[in-house]
């Protein structure tokens, strides 16, 4: 144990042992089977046969029964299944055969491959499956949105739960375009994805018509005699004419861009009411038969955008909005009327607090409501909801700053902070889309002044971007940063958790070019097959 | 799916089924064995017997083979080992019995079971395995302290590897007191533990006597024909005398607090030598025959310190404390001579760095140097260490900021910074010993006056009672926050880095209260073990 022997002679040093040496971190180290018996070798495979019993301590503090043959030994699914955390079943293959099926999480990221458009909502509705509830008591008859028992257990309204039940609805929304096209001549169409379309029968587009161009619908029919309905739109004063089993609609006479919103089906039946050449096939055509296949703009005309949504799915859509519109108080918010302990005795919020992801999801909605139809409540309501982003938690609001001065917003303004991240990029995405939509349809406002929401987003953003690695575990994310500011063990995300943190990041991403966001995502994928970050 | 059958009645809506909805996180889901062939059950008790093979499918990527019965799936440890990181081996017990061994963590952590002291030494030896050294080239045989190789294969001196060998010749010196009792009668006598003091032989204390107090050793002379000598160090003018086997050695006739070193070996020998009834058993006695048992304070005399060494050890130490003392620049510090990549082009620090690693462990082994000879220079150098604490990592020291603040010191002052935990307490261990040293020696400065190294300790331990949280992934610590500072993914404690946090850790929490050090080392131990926080 050291040089205690020599009479103080260097050589004593070169013999140096050290008391409990590590093993070298690098090496196959213990259980390299390296050591003959001592050891166990790799692989384990070779058919099945007798294997025997060992008992194996799990760091000196318990035992499980494993199972041993000459080279390997075999430990229990069910013990690693509970130390690990992971997850195991036996399945059936299609051959017949049975594999055990590992997975090292449970939960699927939700790969976005369409750009994110604040207008648009079939991306979005991936998000909220987390929030998916069955929490939801009833459905309210008096306003028809839900009343939420998560919480307490007689219902009250939750405006959150209430803009993701908006979302719902709007889920079968896909497709919204942005097109700039001037054509000249011919045209430009809009070839629909037949896989997507089905039942969306309602479509909203914003259109400019100039000189003789006009918008047409292709509808396909599928029956024994399939056919391709046309539905033209036209500059015309003129309410509905048909010719040559072509249906004409007249938009009237102005010029500028506008917002229409055809229910195509109602179209369909009463321009078939109104042809005898129609009637018969299609005076009462039921909705399963026809499906949008395409969209055009003939002539000089520009579409800027194109959503197809479902009717009844746009009636609860609405049913949500305007719930959002009744209530918003005073303060541009939506309070929560009930408490919520996140945890207990330390961090607590009295009833009427207000949460940036209401805040935030809530302006998702209006501003896709304001896009549907076009009217402005949706879009003021929006823009008042940006006031308690400038008060902080300790006034009743949702901001907060890390130390260094970084904003958060949050979705539990608790004092101290929690810093939950889902939440908090909730609201962003909020803010964005306020700040898009706004922009999109503001060419009046002097352009290079931003707005409210612009700014807010910016230093959103910013703080996200700078403080997202302290939600990085290196074997997963965290859910806030409760052990930052309260001293608790750190708050581990779940795998549903998780994944909404992986959707969200890799759609900022394509908003943002800063790396930190796509390679985080990348990274967070990682880990739920079992990979982490390397140690030191 | 979901409502779209009806006309837009409410009742639909109790019907929704969510798409994709997660199984319950707390079931025990997935391979739960609830679900009959399906399912695997727990326990893999019952012995051996005949197991079939069943391939594992990993995460859809991968295969391995595993055994099955019917009750349960075996998986081979060698797959387990390498995707979960942990150790295991088979092990014969004492009955010849075999048993698997597994362990989450290899290494050990050193639980202090004595208070920290500063001028205590054995304790904190422990803190240094890490850094025990395979890369000593070679002792260095002009100034007799090593040379070091790991980041240059020429050789270099390398200050935090010299303060180490200069700590590892004072591990076994233990034992260190604090007494202020001022016996008016009859004695104090410390009762030393005969398992640690073998070999320490040379005795420092910090004495106060008065009137006609005396201060004794008790030596245990182990042999055929065992005895206890007693060696008194008296007030006189008087050099030696031995009287009754007992010798007296005078101290001289000064009054006050004095610190006295005596090699009680050859003490014994020149006493011995000096007396017919004591030398033929005495006078070559050799050193594996005697330990110090006692020592005792004989009427009106306080002793604040005791401290026991062995006098070759102490000659190496003083070899590296004399060469800090003589390698300290015009800045106070010692440099690094060589350049160091932490990063690759991405954090690199020129030759010429300095280390608040090295400071601290250099004003570690100072500030015992200065205690065990009483020599000011010692106490000087470890003072003038302090004042690269006081410069920026960007002007070429060791002090950086973290977001609103918070003080840190650098093991490697890189720009952006890294945070490193080991280095930072290491230097905080350093300024404690310092401060306190400075303040127990200091009585004449004015009280109330922080020092220097008073406030740097300070700050720093409040950054790091902040701070520390991020260090914590939930299921393992974090070596440094380079995630957080350079966006590359977090940088693992491998275990022995995570042991030596938990013991520097324990270490701290005998000197601060606060609850985040001892609660965060606790936790940190149970990591060790296979155990993590809890997810949401």
């Amino acid at each position: 144990m050291g040089g205690e022997g020599g009479g103080g002679g260097e050589e004593a040093y070169l013999e140096v042992e050290y008391v409990a040496a590590p093993p070298h971190p690098h090496q196959e180290g213990v259980g390299g089977g390296e050591e003959g018996d001592g050891g166990v070798g790799g692989g384990g495979g070779g058919g099945g046969g007798s294997l025997s019993e060992i008992p194996c301590v799990i760091n000196h503090e318990s035992e499980v029964s494993c199972r041993r043959d000459e080279s390997e030994v075999y430990v229990p699914f069910s013990f690693i299944r509970s130390y690990f955390e992971v997850y195991g079943q036996v399945e059936e293959r299609s051959d017949g055969r049975e594999v055990f099926e590992w997975t090292h999480s449970y939960s699927r990221v939700y790969q976005p491959h369409t750009p994110y458009l604040p207008t648009n909502t079939f991306l979005n509705f991936e998000l909220y499956n987390v929030e998916a509830r069955d929490r939801v008591k009833c459905i309210s008859a008096t306003e028809g949105v839900p009343i939420s028992t998560q919480w307490q257990s007689t219902g009250y309204t939750y405006p959150i739960q209430i803009a993701q039940f908006g979302w719902w609805w709007t889920r079968t929304s896909t497709l919204n375009f942005k097109t700039h096209e001037s054509p000249s001549k011919g045209g430009v169409t809009l070839q629909l994805d037949e896989g997507v379309t089905q039942n969306l029968l309602v479509v909203s587009v914003k259109l400019l018509l100039k000189g003789n161009s006009s918008l047409t619908f292709g509808v396909e029919f599928k029956d024994k005699k399939p056919e391709v309905l046309k539905i033209h739109y036209i500059k015309s004063e003129r309410l509905l004419l048909v010719k040559d089993r072509q249906i004409y609609y007249g938009l009237g006479e102005q010029t500028g861009w506008r917002h229409i919103t055809r229910n195509v089906l109602i179209d369909i039946h009463k321009g078939a009411a109104a042809s005898p050449s129609l009637r018969k096939k299609f005076k009462k055509v039921s909705r399963s038969k026809v499906q949008v296949s395409w969209v055009r703009v003939q002539g000089e005309g520009e579409v800027s955008s194109v959503t197809l949504s479902s009717a009844e799915h746009l009636q609860h859509f609405y049913d949500a909005a305007d719930w959002l519109l009744r209530h918003q108080d005073h303060r541009g918010g939506w309070s929560i009327p009930v408490p919520r302990k996140v945890i207990g005795g330390v961090l607590e919020l009295e009833a009427g607090w207000y949460s940036a992801m209401a805040q935030g999801q809530a302006m998702s909605l209006l501003v896709r409501a304001a896009h549907l139809s076009g009217r402005p409540q949706y879009l003021a309501a929006a823009s008042r909801a940006t006031a308690l982003f400038h008060t902080n938690s300790t006034q009743g609001g949702v901001r907060t700053f890390f130390p260094g001065g970084m904003v958060w917003y949050e979705e539990y303004p608790t004092t101290p902070s929690l810093f939950v991240l889902n939440g908090f990029i909730y609201s962003l995405l909020g803010l964005y889309d306020l700040k898009e939509y706004t922009k999109d349809n503001n060419s009046s406002s002097s352009s290079g002044q931003d707005t409210i929401a612009d700014r807010l987003f910016r230093e959103g953003m910013r703080s996200l971007k700078t403080l997202l690695p302290l939600f990085d575990t290196g074997w997963g994310s965290l859910y806030d940063l409760r052990h930052f500011t309260t001293h608790v063990p750190p708050n581990r995300a779940r795998w549903d958790y998780h994944t909404t943190h992986i959707t969200q990041l890799l759609l900022l991403s394509s908003l943002d070019p800063d790396p930190v966001l796509s390679s985080t995502a990348e990274r967070w994928k990682d880990y739920m097959n079992g990979k982490r970050a390397k140690h030191n």
